[in-house]
């Protein structure tokens, strides 16, 4: 079986912050390889725009230099890459000045009839003077799409002057946030186990779940993001964002159809049914930690504060939270977040635990009948395994095994898993919002998010140290021990 | 991973009609891999009983012959043949006369402290007079278990006198109706799916259960069997045993343990629910056919009544009923069971068709969403897969294939799947009576059976005839089609 592609329709996709590191590790690759699967038309063009002072043939050596550290080279043996640089075009480019634009117009306009992308892979204090600039020269206006990358604000009042900036210019049908796990072909296969199989949904509820995990363990440090990161902390970086998205995913109810909107009304509903955490109840809820020096794969590696050259943060950079939907659907089902840095292992995943069975009708010699589980992984490796009881073969008495189903069929397909951007850049071609966030998503996720970040700076108490390369602070383990329960580490 | 095996107590197994068909091709190797296995102790041994008259050196040959037939040769090359064969002994013996008795006494006496089993691999006419003479020779008392194959009678009234027969001499808990089909591997993984995994039974009934199939197929014609063969017919040969008793363990509650009579209990519930099928309602419920001459397997073939050398009979080599289970579980969901000789491959299995999903989401290039399904098939490869939709890998919108989950893991823990005889065998050994017919099973499947036959008989109406190498008459397609439902055969 392989994948069936339709190529989109032509498109200018102006990449501003071209030069940038999501530039270079990600979009450039994506472009590429829907390039190579023969998904681009004749008439895709791409134009890279920043700062940076080049030529064309300097930014083409950009690329291919990209493409080269982050594409395996038999895909770039063949005629292909050449035609993927000839679609190229760069623009020196003074965001919050006026150089550049000019350029960027003359190049733009002969080609009015098709559809504009401008991705600001930038950072985010220049959304507004891009979007101000884009309306001024005339970039705006039409079928102009704007792709904006977190973080939107640091809190609800800053998110929301972010989003009134961009919707002064560009209406909200046309603005797609990009969360790429929402891209993860793993969190796709979720959509479709959930609503394309009548087993599932019947399950899906406070009935038969008993609890969910949602991971999003890095490995790294800071490192040279130290700077920024302080600004942030864990909270606005990863749970605010990724993690609530994924929480969404799981718990909206069935849409009536995958129309941007229908999904997202879902989605909101979620989010809007998060019960609150305040300084009430953080305590309790909550957990923070700071990583420690301690050692990453193999070797010694610095704590957070010596990364910060700092003597002093209360950044936390592990978050760990016991979420409630309160609804009818999940009313007492925990959702169990956490993601930090510096972590034992790299891996996101997404953990359905199920009840255990009501009663036990096998023989002590059986062994014990663990729950079943659903594991959605979306990092390193994607893949959705469902674990299961079953008879360990042979002729004795009934004997069981618990023992993981893989559902995802990567391998079955024998086709390359895409990256989620490969998904994200040409859903925004095609105008299909349901993958991004709305603008009342990203508001409500920051009124749920702002009160347990103001509960932690009302507290004395300050993140809770944890040795790098650990799982996090003891205290994080204790907030699911104590009901009971256990982290799925590596979702064994 | 590897099956563990633990050896069973000591004991004297008696074969009755130990010459014969069944012994060759079934109990001898299966007790020799049992054997091979390490799960017969030292003191285990065999004792042939025929009328043949042959020495212990020829029932040697004969049992060496078996197993160099029936088991890989691979498995032959060591020590553990002749270790098997000193376990034998043979007795001639006349079932209804005096001839042998006291010998068989005597090889049998000098043991009263092992496990007694007697296993009448005979004809059911010989059950009575066996059961009598091992009365009448001390060989019934004590820890002595009788195993008998179908059929028991060839209607209630007849199973009843059979029982009646084998109740005289030994009581109920030492009687061990054997129905190999319930040694499969895979039915027993059917308990353990159903049982020892929360996802399966809340899912298991009429909201969330579309229908049911049980096909016994096979590409065989009845052959030498014929003669008898005309006094039966599927009805009684395959229907009131082995798919009654699939239905049973796919529809019946969850029984409180896997004890024997608690795991009864529930069949025999659920084939007291059965809707009666009489003379009003056969001629819609059910369909009859015998086959005529046609190819199988690439060859031509005979007509059932070349093979009987007669020109006429109105036994069926094919059944198809729609049954269905009056309860509150299974109400409006039909079971339709089918079997017959000379059908398009031999395939035994079970078909779970689960509903459609109620709404579906996807648009429509998605393709069509399928019902899930579960098929635990029983022959000729054992296995159990769940057909489930899943999303096409790849960064186009949500595509969807229907595609079959193993999860039967055979595989995975890479041992060989034990015939069933070896698992039912040892379960006489172990005193386990949960996968054997009691009486009163027995005797409800044949008051559900009897006035089918019995409109069967009443109405002019032939046996449809089908072409052999077909799937049977048209009408048995008609009488699942009329519902908007369709026959999977091969579980596709």
């Amino acid at each position: 079986m392989t994948s069936r592609t339709i190529p989109v329709d032509p498109f200018v996709l102006t990449v501003f912050g071209a030069t940038g590191d999501l530039a270079r590790r990600k979009l450039l690759p994506a472009l590429f390889h829907r390039d190579l699967a023969g998904q681009l038309p004749q008439r895709a063009s791409i134009i890279g725009a920043s700062r940076r002072v080049m030529s064309r043939g300097q930014f083409l050596d950009f690329a291919r230099q990209a493409l080269v550290d982050h594409v395996p080279a038999t895909e770039l043996s063949g005629p292909e890459l050449q035609r993927f640089l000839d679609r190229l075009n760069y623009v020196v480019l003074d965001a919050e000045g006026d150089e550049g634009w000019r350029d960027l117009a003359e190049l733009v306009a002969p080609q009015s009839d098709l559809i504009h992308v401008h991705y600001l892979a930038t950072a985010p204090s220049l959304f507004q003077p891009i979007c101000e600039r884009l309306s001024r020269h005339g970039m705006a206006a039409g079928n102009a799409r704007l792709v904006v990358e977190k973080p939107i604000g640091k809190n609800l009042e800053s998110a929301r002057l972010v989003n009134a900036a961009i919707g002064a210019v560009f209406p909200e049908d046309r603005v797609y946030r990009i969360d790429h796990y929402l891209g993860k072909e793993t969190v796709q296969n979720l959509m479709a186990l959930r609503f394309a199989n009548a087993l599932f949904e019947p399950l899906w509820n406070s009935g038969h779940i008993d609890h969910v995990q949602i991971t999003v363990a890095e490995s790294l440090g800071v490192e040279e993001r130290a700077g920024y990161y302080d600004t942030a902390g864990a909270m606005r970086d990863m749970v605010q964002n990724h993690l609530l998205q994924l929480l969404c995913l799981v718990a909206m109810e069935p849409p009536a159809s995958l129309d941007a909107d229908a999904v997202r009304d879902e989605k909101l509903k979620v989010l809007r049914a998060l019960k609150p955490i305040d300084e009430l109840n953080a305590g309790q809820l909550t957990v923070r930690g700071q990583y420690r020096a301690g050692a990453s794969r193999g070797g010694a590696v610095p704590g957070y504060l010596e990364e910060l050259g700092s003597t002093d943060s209360a950044t936390e950079t592990f978050v760990a939270v016991k979420a409630e939907v309160a609804n009818w659907r999940w009313a007492s089902v925990p959702f169990y977040l956490r993601t930090g840095k510096r972590l034992a292992s790299r891996v996101s995943e997404i953990v359905i635990g199920f009840r255990p069975v009501p009663h036990s009708m096998f023989m002590p010699a059986a062994g014990p009948v663990s729950p079943n589980r659903l594991v959605v992984r979306l990092q390193p490796d994607e893949g959705v395994k469902l674990w299961l009881m079953i008879k360990d073969p042979g002729p004795g008495g009934i004997r069981l095994s618990l023992v993981p189903l893989d559902m995802s069929f990567a391998e079955a397909f024998n086709v390359r898993n895409p990256d989620a951007y490969e998904r994200l850049l040409l859903d925004v071609v095609r105008g299909n919002q349901t993958l991004f966030m709305r603008r009342d998503e990203v508001e409500a996720a920051w009124r749920w998010v702002d009160p347990i970040l103001e509960a932690w700076r009302a507290t004395s108490e300050r993140p809770k140290p944890y040795t790098a390369g650990t799982w996090g602070p003891s205290a994080a383990i204790a907030l699911i021990e104590r009901d009971g329960r256990t982290w799925l580490d590596d979702g064994a």
